[in-house]
């Protein structure tokens, strides 16, 4: 579906701009997509906004607002396509759009929600308005693939993080692990926290540890995600429960990290559950201590290959961080 | 001991150079150290060296062979301090510098070995050279960390080689292991065999697999090194046996590497005999395989940290490769 744009080094700077926004929506949205846009007037930005906490006002209200009457005859940057419906808690901001009278909208990707999908650009040019589509959809599609993957497969996008020795272990036999990881890896998974919409463990690493699984980071304690147990018996309070990883399309959010232990990681690759691995690996050896996973129904060697592409990684102090995403990959 | 020596940005270049070319000799010298050595007259390099497979000739004897008379007035850069003693195989190099006469030496470091161990600069100095003593002691130790541990521990300076899935296994379940890494982990792999003197394995690797553990790189065939089996029960014909890590110290070579398996490699980390690891990782998940260790007598998770410093790592093709060094490193 990804259409070449004709868009400047200009353009694509300020509507990376408009996806850098997004960002800091992120984790706070709920099942919406969090998105930025940017209102640009003779070189100027004139508005500026990102989608706000649960999910309204949308980003381009924001920055409408914020623009006023010099939205007239600008260029709106965003993240993605302006939704073309209403809804009881505010007006569609292709509505909102087409009012404001901007000369051109740019928008970085086409939103897959079947209710927009297209027609949310439709209007926007039957009002007369210029309309670049998809003029960065692979890095839009990076920001959001929380929202699009829960639209186009019905689920969280799901984030498998592992903390271990340089020998695979996330504990030692006894169950030791605090830590693997230093300062830097263990605050790099708390802000990763922030950014999500749930966590999930396994009933037993909550009965073994009773983890917070909180955001421990000052300022962001209170974007602790939701908390979701896998397994059988009794949820701690103010945690929700699933029986199966299937079940997790039952959570209608966005972006999901499976925190462990073993068990749990397996039984989510098993089911194919795993868009994205992010691993965090101490210098140290541990020998014999309790490996990251169990059983995954690998049968041939050769099956391992080629479903894991290396998307980030960088030293977190003493750590390695690395992400992978699983092919076949998100497409825009 | 390491004395900060007056030398140039020049010199050091010189000095680089004669590091470098040592790597020619690595793994075909046996027990001496491969020593690089370059002579320079007037900005031009009138002779250079490196150690002869078996040992001899010495890099300054080749060296000087080919300078020939050009070596009077010259500057001569060592990569190791020559050496002071007569033996059966040739004249002292000492000696034979002196009646080179050369203006000036520079060593990048003075010889552990006893028998020479600063004797050979203080005669050069006494024969009217001046020297420039441990010009570049890092630089040239870490080319020559095996020689300097078999000197100074008496025993060989030992590389653990694993490779490995993200989860830390070197086979599934049933023992498959071909392949986890790629063909460029695997090429360097063997690169690195033919830079070492021997190479080890357990017993229960060699009744299983009856690894070839040769150098299978174009061209460089011929450089196999020596096979050892760790453990009990007969070793295959041309290997060597060892019944204990600790006897390693009876192998009389400088540089090896163990490459497993599981129960090998941990047997050398419980003994407190592994000089560095060499880490081969290939983007791929096994789950519940075959862990890369065995129990290393762990007993505090505090205590694993602190032990390895990152020295190097690349990507070879789509595996990360990572040399750590243990800690305390060799010492100039």
């Amino acid at each position: 579906m990804a259409v070449v744009a004709k868009v400047s080094g200009e353009d694509r700077r300020w509507l990376s701009a408009a996806i850098a926004l997004a960002e800091r929506g992120k984790g706070l949205t709920g099942n919406n997509p969090s998105v930025g846009c940017i209102i640009v007037k003779d070189g100027i930005v004139v508005g500026r906004g990102w989608t706000q906490p649960g999910g309204r006002p949308h980003a381009e209200a924001v920055a409408l607002e914020l623009a006023g009457s010099a939205a007239a005859g600008a260029t709106i940057f965003v993240s993605l396509e302006p939704c073309a419906h209403e809804s009881a808690r505010g007006p569609a901001c292709t509505d909102s759009l087409i009012t404001a009278k901007p000369a051109r909208v740019v928008g970085a990707l086409t939103d897959p929600d079947p209710r927009t999908a297209g027609k949310g650009f439709d209007r926007l040019e039957a009002g007369g308005i210029i309309v670049e589509r998809d003029a960065m959809a692979a890095e839009a599609l990076a920001g959001l693939a929380g929202f699009v993957t829960r639209i186009t497969k019905g689920r969280p996008h799901v984030t498998l993080k592992l903390a271990t020795s340089l020998d695979g272990c996330i504990a030692m036999a006894d169950g030791s692990s605090r830590w693997i990881t230093g300062d830097a890896a263990r605050a790099h998974a708390h802000l990763e926290r922030a950014r999500c919409d749930a966590i999930l463990v396994g009933a037993g690493t909550v009965r073994a540890d009773t983890p917070k699984l909180d955001v421990r980071l000052p300022g962001l304690e209170v974007r602790s995600p939701r908390r979701i147990m896998l397994g059988s018996g009794m949820a701690p309070e103010g945690w929700e429960a699933i029986r199966t990883p299937q079940d997790v399309a039952s959570l209608d959010c966005n972006r999901l990290i499976v925190e462990g232990g073993a068990q749990t990681a397996s039984a989510f690759l098993r089911a194919g559950l795993v868009d994205r691995l992010m691993l965090y690996r101490a210098p140290i050896l541990i020998g014999g201590g309790k490996p990251c996973l169990g059983d995954i129904d690998l049968t041939d060697l050769t099956e391992a290959h080629g479903k894991w592409r290396l998307a980030d990684t960088r030293m977190l102090g003493n750590d390695r961080f690395e992400v992978y995403e699983a092919f076949p990959c998100l497409q825009a």
